[in-house]
């Protein structure tokens, strides 16, 4: 079962019109999150990023925050997964348009919520990662800094990191930095200090991101925002990713190149897993 | 009526499936042609740039060119089209996919053909320009030489042209030069010398900026492709932009600053206008 614009159906039953400009323009918003035996982790915060995007394309959010968190909540239930880990994914795209790029004056959102069994990846204990070749990261357009729904460049990062046998792949921006990794943002522990790209350097505000700023601050870890380029990830001795779903995640293979997980990491990880329901 | 993975269905019945990868990912392509009076004008060539993008991307074409070429001319049967002056929009996603960015094993593609009367621009004697702030093309990604669904930066760019009060917005890449229209591809004549963006800079490859380079070919006008730098426009004695749709319309001001149709613009337009049906 999927929610869709108000109401639950089968996803056989729900059905999307050709002309909505999610579809034709990648006109809209996601997210993605995680509940752990049906407790939804940082709700809240995702809901604001959605918002702020939302705001910022100028595309109406169709519910208030509370009345998506309760179509989650309904669509979970529907799904037997109340009490489960699952993934959850809320799509808001401006709706079925006319012709052409410019929106609708008066838009009619669509507003999708789904949710899926959770499954831990294959590689518990670390991550395999390569650097993308094809794709980057937009790091100049205002898209850096919301999760769109035009993921196409980290589609086919992935899908290099797939044919490499790797888990995950870094992204590059425009100036050949590090921005983030293709479903993750990049930790990097080089020369003693934590460091991680900034969002000018376009990387996505993660919410495990944001978590493991806060994190580094309340224990005391210094952790610099900023460019990485991309040779000094070269004298990398800890490397992790974060994103709502692996949370904390070690690499212990970067295009080749093999990393212990060290102690910053374990440490982050470990105080990471105390936040979680 | 619209045509939707080998029939034509009126749009209400038609259904997209709300786990198209197109919709979720922006994981599709799609392309705009112009008939006139029922001739659909360089089809092949758009077919063609498709079916390079659909490969590049690992994307089945669903039909073949041909095939793609049979469900237009039944859209614009169906649509009362077959000797009118038409926008038509071909649309390839992936189709359907499980969970996250990875591609499914066996895709099968969704693929859209719809029509539309062709509206000629409000301003057919010249377009006001305005350089975008918030939107930007990804010049080192594969994406920048795919037309892909993945529009919003382009979306964000027509938006701040319109509330402007412009018709097209230029858009610079992460470098600060130019890379193209948000709907058009941007040629200038600096110095006395005509150039247009290079793909590496993040021209979208648009076909009808190819048969401008063409005309310039066969009419011995010198054209240089590369890098225009912002300012180098301040130069500028002549600037046009090119799509399908528009054909070749000169821009009569750019930022606030006025131009004039100059005599290479004149020339090619004319050139342009006898090539077309």
């Amino acid at each position: 079962m999927i929610w869709l614009n108000g109401r639950l159906v089968a996803r056989e039953q729900a059905h999307i019109d050709p002309a909505d400009r999610g579809l034709l323009l990648g006109d809209g918003l996601f997210e993605t999150l995680r509940a752990y035996r049906g407790h939804v982790f940082k709700l809240e915060d995702h809901l604001q990023r959605m918002a702020q995007g939302a705001a910022e394309l100028g595309i109406p959010l169709l519910l208030d925050p509370p009345g998506i968190a309760d179509a989650v909540r309904e669509t979970l239930d529907a799904n037997q997964a109340s009490a489960a880990d699952a993934a959850i994914r809320i799509t808001l795209t401006r709706g079925p348009g006319q012709r052409g790029l410019l929106p609708p004056e008066d838009p009619r959102p669509t507003l999708i919520v789904s949710a899926a069994p959770y499954q831990a990846p294959p590689s518990v204990d670390g991550f395999i990662a390569i650097t993308a070749k094809r794709a980057r990261r937009n790091e100049k357009s205002l898209t850096a800094r919301i999760k769109t729904l035009c993921y196409l460049d980290n589609v086919i990062a992935q899908t290099e990191a797939e044919a490499a046998g790797a888990d995950e792949a870094i992204m590059l921006n425009n100036q050949d930095a590090i921005a983030c990794g293709g479903r993750s943002n990049l930790f990097a522990v080089i020369d003693g200090a934590l460091r991680t790209p900034a969002l000018e350097d376009g990387a996505l505000p993660g919410i495990t991101r944001r978590a493991v700023l806060a994190l580094c601050n309340a224990a005391d870890i210094s952790v610099v925002e900023g460019a990485i380029a991309r040779l000094e990830l070269l004298a990398a001795s800890e490397m992790f990713v974060t994103n709502s779903l692996v949370e904390i995640m070690p690499l212990r293979r970067v295009d080749g190149g093999e990393l212990a997980v060290g102690p910053i990491t374990k440490r982050l990880a470990e105080a990471y897993a105390d936040l979680t329901p």
